[in-house]
């Protein structure tokens, strides 16, 4: 069978959510699954036109000005890895979310839900990461909340975190702009966060020297922006990997997005490690990568941008943007073969972030 | 010993969090656990002039600007309940944490953290009260997020919800703003929340009629600013009750707060429950009502403006600011007597909201 009809069938035929019944860890793995179940039974309760754009932040006007407005539910475990912690992701992921719209992250908003019986020390081990964390992000923590649940209904500490931002008024970035000739970029070396959360789960024999690379990338994507007003998109491949974030551009925009597998950055324990769990990089969390849809014409002066700044210092090019096959990304591999890179089905990798 | 003494002493030496060591379900509370965890590992690690307000909402400059900002978790249990569930509190609650700062309440971000297993018939209901509930108070879900747990990480679903909102240039609505000869008014009866969560747990016999106030009391607030601009301070009395709402304006403020017991609207059902569990309905939580600080000239019409509005047919004026003892609050009962009515020491009823 070709492998385009395959996809298509796919397309067609995804796992109804009514066939389970009930919430499976797939649900939560940012892949197929979680998409079915937001399609199926969140955004029905809440369709509005904001929303349905599924950016990573909604972009609204308020007073006269656009903000952006993103929130994120960290969930990951262990709490402490190399790296970070819960409170890093929590703050980076936010900023993040804020910087993919192009918008300058202000303000965040904390609340945590504690497991009773959480030590105190963990507690402040996790206010100090996000105190820190906001501070190199130069955003500001201004309202919060505390819930404490019982023993057994929790897991030690979950961390949400809200932001708002300012985005200028003539940008405009989106999932649904990209458009065939455009350039894909990508900041850095992939898989790096998933591979160190899964070497620190117990019970797994494989023990890597890699760290996360959760960071603040909203300076980075300032000199991005300045250096050319043509990016179409911005995107951080966080849970479900690089694959989930170009499959998401490539349906909204209706493109085919195809990947030089060569040119995609990635550490040699990384890849070592990947191989040795079965694992496909191209859907290991990053949490602090991002990937760009820039138009041809730019994309030489993004990258070398990009390469100018210290989270960006290992940017390439790494796919295009074509027409033949709406909806799909594929994959150009070493051995110059093209394979499809589809969506996540189930979950690789609970609580990743 | 008399009571000022007693609650001084209280005041200065509360328990130090490091004596327990670790998160109790007190610390949930709303009460002087909940303040003392704050006091002394959250806040000290986020200090900041805006979040140190500890007012129910963060209003920040944004473009020019005033927005407000606040979030909330909800992990009430049971999960539904007469009057509501938690997709009516987590939308009604974050909804009128805006509107206590005077902010016409924009829009919402909803923050799911589902455990393993959890039916997709009680998500879809959940999500068909928020819409139910976001339609009614005219807010617009923007963006959102979905995190799963393993079965036993959680309790079937937690919900986040954080609100932007837009507040006019001129109001100044804030704790510590209240002054000798204000007045304290009660938009309705107290304690109806608190005790409909409780009937509905399971292993208590009592089974009460009463239902959930959950409402949303931003157009309230609207009639009450029309009435007049000399509103001090607004709260909704949710966790820890008016209680731990007044004690926030007396320490806040520096004054003391007076209260009429006869003059507090309580339903017959509740008060005999409360009786019946050994509860003070003082600090059982409400999630439709609202503490107005009110200057003693304005008071009447705003109670008149109160008592026009639905949500505010039993509104009261229920108390008076004084000088006499700062940080205090007290209660005149209706023998005659006046008795301190302290912050909620430990947690007297765990995940109401």
């Amino acid at each position: 069978m070709p492998e385009e009809t395959k996809f298509d069938i796919a397309m067609q035929c995804p796992v109804p959510v009514a066939a389970t019944e009930s919430i499976l860890l797939g649900h939560g793995s940012g892949g197929r699954m979680s998409g079915n179940l937001l399609r199926d039974i969140v955004l029905p309760a809440l369709q509005n036109p904001v929303l349905e754009r599924l950016d990573d932040q909604a972009i609204v006007n308020v007073g006269g000005s656009r903000i952006a407005f993103t929130t994120d539910s960290f969930v990951v475990k262990p709490l402490f890895f190399p790296g970070g912690d819960i409170g890093t992701l929590a703050v980076n992921g936010t900023v993040n979310d804020l910087a993919m719209g192009g918008a300058t992250p202000l303000f965040l908003s904390l609340a945590l839900i504690l497991e009773e019986g959480l030590a105190f020390d963990t507690l402040r081990r996790v206010m100090e990461s996000i105190r820190v964390a906001a501070a190199l992000a130069g955003v500001v923590v201004v309202t919060g909340d505390t819930k404490v649940v019982e023993k057994g209904s929790g897991d030690e500490i979950f961390v949400n975190t809200s932001g708002i931002g300012l985005v200028s008024s003539d940008l405009q970035l989106s999932a649904d702009r990209a458009r065939p000739g455009d350039r894909v970029l990508l900041s850095g070396t992939i898989g790096d966060h998933g591979i160190t959360i899964l070497s620190q789960r117990e019970g797994l024999e494989f023990e890597s020297a890699v760290a996360s690379d959760t960071a603040a990338l909203h300076t980075l994507v300032a000199q991005m922006l300045l250096a050319s007003s043509e990016i179409r998109c911005l995107r951080d491949p966080t849970r479900g990997g690089v694959s989930s974030s170009l499959n998401e551009i490539a349906a909204r925009s209706s493109v085919r997005i195809e990947l030089e597998e060569q040119a995609i950055p990635i550490r040699e324990d990384v890849q070592g490690a990947c191989e040795m769990l079965g694992l496909d990089p191209l859907y290991v969390a990053n949490e602090g990568k991002l990937l760009a849809i820039v138009a041809p014409t730019a994309a030489e002066k993004v990258l070398e941008a990009m390469q100018l700044h210290p989270l960006g210092r290992d940017a390439r090019i790494i796919g295009t943007v074509t027409d033949s096959h709406p909806a799909m990304v594929t994959l150009r591999t070493r051995l110059g073969t093209s394979r499809i890179v589809d969506l996540l089905s189930g979950d690789q990798l609970p609580r990743i972030c």
